[in-house]
């Protein structure tokens, strides 16, 4: 745990963005929630709020990358549906144990900022693009063509993405399954 | 246009949701959006601003239903890829008409408050849980089995909104092409 203030604070951003979306969220309260020195944001973020929120979105979007390449490494017979399972069940774990007040932070900042001129909707769209991209290259690498990998992965990630808020909305992580269960056809088609 | 100023506050606030959020949404932008007389606000709404929010995503919900209720008047033979394609089409046009500004008013307000105390989030859950049905019903009159029926519905209202969001960040229709041609022959199965 020898993470540093800055370190700390683009996590809390994070964390806090997921709760209360990027608008609710003050650099007063993730100073507070990284336990970081007063005054010390300043000097990390001479970009103000938007950088903090921009790199908690990439840091978020890396987080999502790692998940994606994981499956790989734990399966015995990699399919793709058993990729979106595995990218549904870290939400489930999450809903299950810590309660549903967090969501994804990509899809709150993108709620509040995306009809802005905030520079956090490029950092957005560049943490959009790495996820969607990992998730073709494993795709690919479990032989779907090129072409439709990147399309099922446009499918798997607006589907969790709306799925991940539909279960916050309901404090039931019943959505997941279901989309998980009823996409698994056409994934593996 | 004979709409009372209640009427037009309550239609502004879901305008203004989807753009900047419930967070990023002040009584007094609503009253100035909706040319309502100042001071008039706590005279519709006793309640606060929750009241107004909770009512602007009631009011979309059922925008939401009359969409997917038309989609069986205007179609000769209705398909469950027709009726998800209908419900996509209403957000392409939008978007090419009148750029990607503004959002799903029900994921806005959603992304914000689902983690807070807001008694807004009691509203969204009786609104997606309308549009949820809506679709249900349709589904089912054409001839996909109830249980069934109500686990698509869930599919395609994630997936749609998945998708909106992913139209909204890259400035492009694309997403939402995307998952109504990839989801099709999973919803005419």
């Amino acid at each position: 745990m020898a993470y540093t203030p800055r370190e700390r604070m683009v996590y809390s951003a994070a964390q806090l963005v997921r709760a209360r979306g990027a608008t609710g969220t003050g650099v007063r309260d993730v100073v507070e929630h990284a336990k970081a020195p007063r005054g010390s944001f300043q000097h990390y973020f001479p970009g103000g709020k938007d950088q903090l929120v921009g790199e908690a979105v990439l840091w978020a979007a890396d987080f999502a990358v790692e998940r994606v390449r994981s499956y790989r490494r734990t399966a015995r017979t990699p399919t793709p549906s058993g990729l979106f399972a595995h990218m549904a069940k870290q939400w489930k774990q999450d809903f299950t144990e810590r309660g549903y007040e967090r969501g994804c932070p990509l899809m709150a900042a993108a709620a509040d900022l995306v009809g802005t001129d905030s520079t956090v909707t490029a950092d957005l769209r560049t943490g959009v693009e790495r996820w969607e991209t990992a998730v073709a290259e494993e795709l690919v690498a479990m032989d779907v063509p090129a072409r439709r990998a990147r399309r099922l992965a446009t499918v798997m990630i607006s589907t969790l993405e709306g799925a991940i808020m539909s279960a916050r909305l309901h404090g039931d992580v019943g959505p997941l399954s279901t989309v998980v269960a009823e996409l698994a056809p056409l994934l593996d088609d």
